[in-house]
């Protein structure tokens, strides 16, 4: 198998970004580029500037004395039929039109532009993102388009129709411990299409999980192929965007995009194999999960921590989400008796901690249950309002059984009852901040809700066996 | 109709507190009601002290003075029954048993113990609050169970069957702008029950609106019949614990009641009108709608904010919430045509501000929308994270047509993408903070996600829709 083109293009050694300015939208790729340490060279091109943030700055593409590799437009669209005649010229292999207004308006004129910019660059050899895009993260290559995402490489590979969706995307993921080989936003797709970055994701070594934000189709048939072939190697994350007869309205003036029906998208979804999330919270989660996580093929839940009412509410949305809240095994039940632990009949699954403050400390229990075989997976409450004050995050985190969490998808509720961003409770908020850290660090996904905790366990186990029936298929 | 007999009793002139020293369970009332500023007389009660934070400590309830009208139990379970013969010479007239390990654990002699409970009350005319409870918070006569609940009183009546759901709710819920005309934590319910205190949150006018934790049903058919009523005059939000088979057995072992079939119970619910929903989040989503809001009957929403990802799915969200996502009237594309705004015949709802950053600035659309009639309702998204070192909260806010709000309904989605509590960004955490309190202070409900603000959104509306129809029934 040849490698796939999107490999060499999206690692340029050379980009031009056209119409930078330190002020202007190209002048960010400039410095996001800048800051993550781009590898290769960097030629700003506008024709009012000497120089931009440091770097020679060129009035033409022509004028660049070498061959550029990639170009990023940022100038508006009646002048970018020129560029590509400019672009021609020095070779280069792929643009990247940030330059927006084109089909997505509606407009016949428009329209008509975006129809002779693909002639143009079919003609010249050229290959396109874009237009109306943000175009390419890539954080191990030091190419970005905001200097505030991080330069930490990791296992997301992640295409979006959407740019703001993107960026919100992207630094959600960052906070709660996930990074990315690459992402790109590829707008109105004029070119390569989602099929084709979907298609290099999923040959792309370095990434290990995909995640896709869509709102239209190109080419339906392509695209359930690519992302059933696609998802028996690597979970594949779906979020569809323009549902509903609205979405769809919105859809054709963001992107330009058709967004068919939903009932033919689910059922396709589900032969396909990929994981449908219904909003950017919930493809974090599930994400989060399958990021750090080992494989599981059982939906066997213990679940510790919390108040009675807790306990309740979260078996609740466990078995909701689809997992089997067995009942306390009796191993445990008989090394709390033999242990001498007054409640050792009482206690059931989910293990309500409130009824036992002294006897059955959390790490004890914890332990117990990450270690016992009758369970596939656990979810445990942490409360760091609760603890602020009497144990530091340092004693609660180490108190727990983490060296045991590798064999076992272990999941953490890190209860925040919103008391903190209210600023009413300062040292609990810096508790809390201190535990996601470490959590992150530990590779432990974390939710703020029960729900969402129990949702993403049960949306990861349903990939694991899904794809296992699917490969014996 | 006389007055309800709840009235009177959660209404005490004197307390006292059995087991109270300043460090056990017991001392915790007295310090809460020390701090909410209780309006009668405290008596702790200990026969190892001789004060309790300052106030006189009688080693028993017969050495008290005075008579007393309610008394809280914090001994242990085989101590109560003389407690209750001490009670019952001092005209006590009901008894919180903050005292646990009655029925709910299962065992034949407790069960036995939370009988002759009942019976010895009865003959003493005394009334029971538990066992097994957190008891009473009234915030406006200075009851709490703890030192950190508020003392400003509020609208929301509270029934929850959990103690640690009921602190988690009104803590949560005070962070949002709500607060409490009671509440009661009421555990085992011996005597009185779900049904007693819902009929009497029907009947206080204090209570605007009412929110149930439940788990099991003692009577049924009175506890619909009660529900059916009282949603017929004020908000029932209720959430049921215990839905699940896990659930149930969870249910046993904490509050010893039978959870019953859920097809039966959702099929029911539908019936009386009330709102059910399915964990803390949603109880507090849909409350702080209703909390805030005007009534209203219709489901035309205009949504405003965010970009082109964002507009897209926020509207699916709206939809799939049973919200209609009109085109956008035609009058305010004609507004802006007349404005010169060269957007006019692109823009549409979701109105994506991302798409025309300076002549279509959010104050300015959203004031346009807000007044629309064609809206029945309008979200808004703000989002602290961009608006960071550009607009000061102030501005921000100072900007939106706040004025106008009373008029129609206003859900604001104030985006939270997590950097905050990762500790990355303080400014915009303060800002964040700032936001917030100034949107509890215009009391406009803000939400963190768009999913919960649409679903919020549409169970308020679902609640209005209803009771018309049952009022015309």
């Amino acid at each position: 198998m040849s490698p796939h083109p999107l490999g060499k293009i999206l690692q340029p050694e050379s980009i031009a970004v056209v119409g930078a300015s330190e002020t202007s939208a190209g002048g960010r790729y400039v410095s996001a580029m800048l800051k993550l340490g781009f590898k290769g060279k960097i030629y700003p091109v506008h024709p009012q500037h000497q120089e931009v943030f440091g770097l020679k700055c060129y009035p033409s593409v022509r004028e660049i004395p070498e061959n550029v590799d990639f170009v990023i437009s940022t100038i508006p669209a009646n002048m970018v039929l020129s560029l590509i005649d400019d672009c021609a010229g020095k070779s280069v292999k792929c643009i990247h039109f940030y330059t927006a207004r084109f089909s997505e308006t509606g407009r016949t004129d428009a329209i008509e532009l975006e129809h002779e910019v693909l002639r143009r660059c079919r003609n010249a050899g050229i290959r396109l993102i874009g237009p109306n895009c943000m175009g390419v993260y890539y954080p191990g290559w030091g190419m970005s388009w905001t200097t505030t995402m991080s330069n930490q490489p990791g296992a997301i590979g992640f295409l979006s129709q959407s740019g703001s969706a993107a960026y919100e995307i992207i630094e959600s993921a960052e906070v709660r411990g996930m990074h990315f080989s690459k992402a790109v936003s590829y707008g109105n797709a004029l070119d390569f299409n989602e099929c084709d970055y979907l298609e290099y994701f999923g040959e792309d070594a370095a990434t290990k999980i995909i995640m896709i934000y869509i709102e239209g189709v190109r080419d339906g048939k392509r695209f359930l192929e690519v992302l059933r072939k696609t998802a028996l190697k690597k979970p594949v994350l779906i979020l569809k965007g323009g549902r509903g007869k609205s979405g769809t309205r919105a859809t054709a003036s963001h992107t330009a995009s058709l967004a068919g029906s939903m009932t033919v998208w689910n059922t396709a979804m589900e032969q396909t194999g990929a994981v449908s999330v219904a909003h950017i919270e919930e493809l974090l989660d599930v994400a989060v999960a399958l990021y750090f996580l080992p494989a599981v093929y059982g939906n066997h839940v213990g679940i510790a921590g919390g108040g009675g009412g807790w306990s309740v509410m979260a078996a609740d949305l466990c078995e909701e989400a689809g997992l089997n809240v067995i009942p306390l095994p009796d191993e445990i039940r008989q090394e709390l008796k033999k242990a001498g632990n007054p409640i050792w009949d009482w206690v059931t699954n989910p293990v309500d901690f409130s009824i036992a403050p002294v006897e059955l400390i959390p790490s004890y229990i914890t332990k117990m249950m990450v270690n016992n075989p009758n369970f596939d997976l656990n979810i445990i409450f942490i409360d760091p309002q609760r603890n602020r004050g009497v144990v530091s995050s340092d004693v609660l985190l180490n108190e727990f059984p983490w060296n045991d969490l590798k064999k076992k998808p272990l999941l953490v509720v890190l209860l925040d009852w919103g008391r903190n961003a209210a600023g009413t409770d300062i040292a609990s908020s810096e508790l809390y901040r201190d535990l996601k850290n470490k959590l992150i660090g530990m590779e432990v996904p974390f939710y703020p809700t029960a729900v969402r905790a129990a949702n993403a366990a049960g949306k990861m186990i349903g990939y694991y066996i899904n794809r296992k029936k699917n490969l014996a298929d």
